[in-house]
């Protein structure tokens, strides 16, 4: 790591804090959404993807040992502020037919995030030299990109279906 | 609409409000990126997002109209957060070589906000048998989608090549 201040080093040290805490914060949150999904389903998905959560924080901490610095996060106020968003859907729509849809909405903006910082921290390990960490954040993104799939399908399928199914 | 509370249909119209609040918010941060920019190219890209995104906005502006409601927003804490977040890069990151990628990475982030919340009222629009809304809503996400790509081609060429070139 070259040490001078503000470098291509530094973002990529703060972009890992920012997605390491986002992802401690998402760990907390998934037991919530997987208790207030209505389908089966659903609740499924978070709890599959609440297990996936765990093993790529400890990837992020992988990746924080190959640049030599301490596994720790650093506030950050996009994530805070979508589960915020999600946390409002679910007490707004609670025991409502739509409140699967909401929680799906919601996951996805998550699932986004994510996508969008390890494809960003991806590409600048790899600029850096670093085979090793770009490898082990590649590994989580087609993980992510896989979870918002399997999502967009559950919404595409039951989950609206059922709310349409409400409404009329 | 169907007019009984906490519906698909409720849930669509406050997630429109949540992306035309974000959309308006966007418009403004867009040409304080596009001056923050310090390769042409990324300012381009910035100045030609502004554009799309005025479009963008009177794409939504149409749907308001076709579900019959007055175009208003309502306070999006994910994109107030996402846009903090870049603007904090914005200001540690003045000045020096790494800003530009720093500058990739928000609008990335910003990129992939809206390609989730797009895909989530398409998929509702349709559901609900809203055919010219999900058409609308389609067209935008295909923008924001081929705006992402323009951005990744960015920060894998110049943007990180040139950071990476001032680091070593």
């Amino acid at each position: 790591m070259a040490k001078q201040a503000k470098t291509l080093d530094d973002l990529f040290h703060d972009t890992l804090k920012d997605i390491y805490y986002a992802e401690k914060k998402i760990l907390t949150a998934l037991p919530k959404m997987a208790k207030a999904a209505q389908s089966a389903g659903l609740r499924q998905a978070f709890e599959k993807h609440e297990q996936e959560t765990q093993g790529q924080v400890e990837r992020l901490e992988q990746v924080f040992a190959l640049i030599e610095q301490p596994a720790k996060g650093k506030k950050c106020e996009a994530i805070d502020g979508i589960i915020d968003e999600g946390k409002e859907i679910m007490k707004e729509f609670k025991g409502t037919p739509a409140l699967d849809a909401g929680l799906l909405a919601g996951a996805q903006a998550v699932e986004h995030y994510e996508i969008s910082r390890y494809g960003t921290l991806r590409t600048w390990a790899q600029a850096l030299g670093m085979g090793e960490a770009a490898e082990l954040l590649e590994e989580t993104l087609t993980e992510e990109k896989n979870t918002d799939a399997a999502l967009t399908e559950l919404a595409e399928t039951a989950v609206n279906a059922q709310a349409r199914q409400a409404a009329e």
